[in-house]
């Protein structure tokens, strides 16, 4: 049983509920006499499970059936240099929106591959990356293989609000720290891609899900391993897969279907975001730093303007169990994370902790 | 508790204890209230581990401080790609010696990136892959930047008998079905890898050990998770680490050294193996197909000569809890995978299972 409040951004908190059925099945799933770690690849119980997975993905975010799934190792680091090499067959051009350090390190990244170019970024703003550039399909060049988004970021709690229009470029969004939390129209998007250990598992396994006119325009010297076609022809496991993560992945992804399925997830998101930024800005000791237009639904960045505040609200805020709350070394402060695991009741427990640490630590005059 | 013999080449069986602890404190890691899974992997409790697994492998198989080590996402697939990208950074050449399917692979991969000959092979052994060529190294370009070499073969059941005399050539080496099964002279290679799921853990996570002067030379177009600089100098988190894969193997290589270390493995597994082959060398039902010079010591092969007969065998041993006994299907057959964690009253089981099928299945005179 949990006894504390993970509010990481991730890894971050798994549904107690898969954890527990995780661990009554650890040394025996399903009656095979072995671990699920201990399976053969190769074996029915494996495939079975693989397609389990994939049934389960496709049922909760009604995936047309025009696009394909990878089930990959590693993060989203993976992909950044996967993306490039796989999807720039036509023009070996691609424009990428830079709207903080993972979108940064992914135009990086492409760079070594072809024309990379910055169409939009919010680097400017202030503070920096508090918002997202509004995009226009004019801000892309019309013979860009594909724009590249990172549509929510975890770091600067900050995410687009509506799916920007690209007319024909294919749209390609990183999505780990929203992935799941509300539906998303597949049709408006490329390529999407998310490691699992926000809202779908635990950290060693990313989704990719792509429409399959994108399959087969690999560089010739793309690694084996990072080329869709030859993984889709793979089933995903040109490696071993991580099959204790697939597992996981499927426990997360029937949790999340059994609780109402993405549209009861994004109700009860917005409730709990909601429920913090009310309270953020219904009072002058926290701040809430990111542009509202733009602010996540998952993430949700606050300062109390004083950096040494900041780090005793985060050692305190520990004692009191509620961990993974500091912010990202780039932006300090604080960040709430709250996917789909974490319950409404540990958020009514964090605005209990602010206002217990706003009237026991008074502000410097100046803050 | 394991009801079953699991004799699978991979992934394979993990000792009990170890799944035991596991499940101890899969709901709670040390006190921190949540699993090891959900763990911030910046956070102290998740360094530490990283840590702890490093001593761990640095302690069991005496690693020189020249070498360093990187925990990497994926399987050795992955680092097919990755060996000849970082490696060839002087003449961009590099031979590879053939001894089953994935050497070939390897070798197919490299090709991708330089010029990459085949300086010995036993594909026309026969039958296919059932010896290991004999090495000098006159075989080998002497500006080559590496040799390639798979020193066991979990499909074949084949390995180097002893290490190759390379000359002043980097040897480099994938040890997957080997590795942590006996003591290694690390002086003698440049590089080795091996993915967990044999004798180190589970899938979806990779070790690879390297001389610290062959580090830095990476082509400039190598996907930065897999140029070796860059892991090194990211901690091997270059992606989000699978931590749950980490924690497996810091369990499995502490068992490993409370059980007595390398040397103490060696010695049962050549107690297990001797037991099996010299089995198999007393009667005349079933052929060890290998040339005895290069029998594995961890991966047992063996046929009864007759395919259907062969496909009864593995359906009655899984009727018998004794299961992932099929051979691969290149080679066909029976493997025996006996790993560290495999008893030796497991193996005395299986030849008692090997006699009464024997006894209860005559065969049709010709075989």
């Amino acid at each position: 049983m949990n006894t504390v409040y993970n509010f990481s951004s991730g890894p971050s908190m798994l549904p107690e509920e898969v954890l527990v059925k995780a661990r009554l099945e650890l040394l025996d799933y399903r009656n095979t006499g072995c671990s699920v770690m201990e399976l053969d690849c190769n074996s029915p119980e494996y495939l079975e499970l693989m397609d389990e997975c994939e049934t389960a993905l496709r049922a909760l975010m009604n995936i047309p059936p025009n696009y394909r799934i990878l089930f990959l190792p590693g993060g989203i680091s993976t992909q950044f240099s996967a993306i490039p090499q796989n999807l720039m067959s036509d023009h070996r051009t691609a424009d990428y929106v830079i709207t903080g350090q993972y979108s940064k390190k992914a135009y990086l990244e492409a760079k070594k591959y072809g024309d990379i170019a910055i169409a939009a970024s919010s680097a400017g703003a202030s503070p920096t990356f508090s918002t997202v550039p509004e995009l226009k399909s004019s801000d892309f060049r019309p013979d860009a293989d594909y724009v590249h988004i990172c549509y929510n970021s975890s770091i600067y709690g900050t995410r687009f609000s509506k799916v920007p229009e690209m007319g024909s470029i294919p749209l390609v969004a990183e999505m780990s720290s929203c992935m799941l939390s509300e539906p998303v129209d597949l049709s408006k998007f490329a390529l999407i891609y998310a490691s699992a250990e926000q809202n779908m598992g635990i950290a060693g396994l990313t989704v990719v899900i792509l429409r399959d006119d994108l399959i087969g325009g690999a560089r010739p010297d793309t690694p084996a391993v990072l080329d869709y076609k030859i993984q889709l022809q793979n089933r995903s496991m040109l490696d071993t897969p991580p099959a204790f993560a697939i597992y996981m992945m499927k426990l997360v992804l029937e949790w999340t279907l059994e609780n109402g399925g993405l549209e009861e997830m994004k109700r009860r998101n917005e409730r709990k975001a909601g429920v913090l930024y009310d309270y953020l800005d219904s009072q002058q000791y926290y701040t809430a730093p990111v542009d509202i237009k733009c602010r996540s639904m998952t993430n949700v960045h606050f300062v109390t303007g004083d950096a040494k505040l900041d780090e005793k609200f985060v050692a305190e805020a520990k004692k009191a169990g509620i961990i993974g709350i500091s912010g990202h070394k780039s932006v300090g402060g604080m960040c709430a994370s709250l996917y789909n695991a974490m319950p409404l009741f540990a958020v009514e427990k964090l605005i209990e902790f602010m206002t217990d640490f706003a009237n026991d630590n008074t502000k410097l005059s100046g803050y």
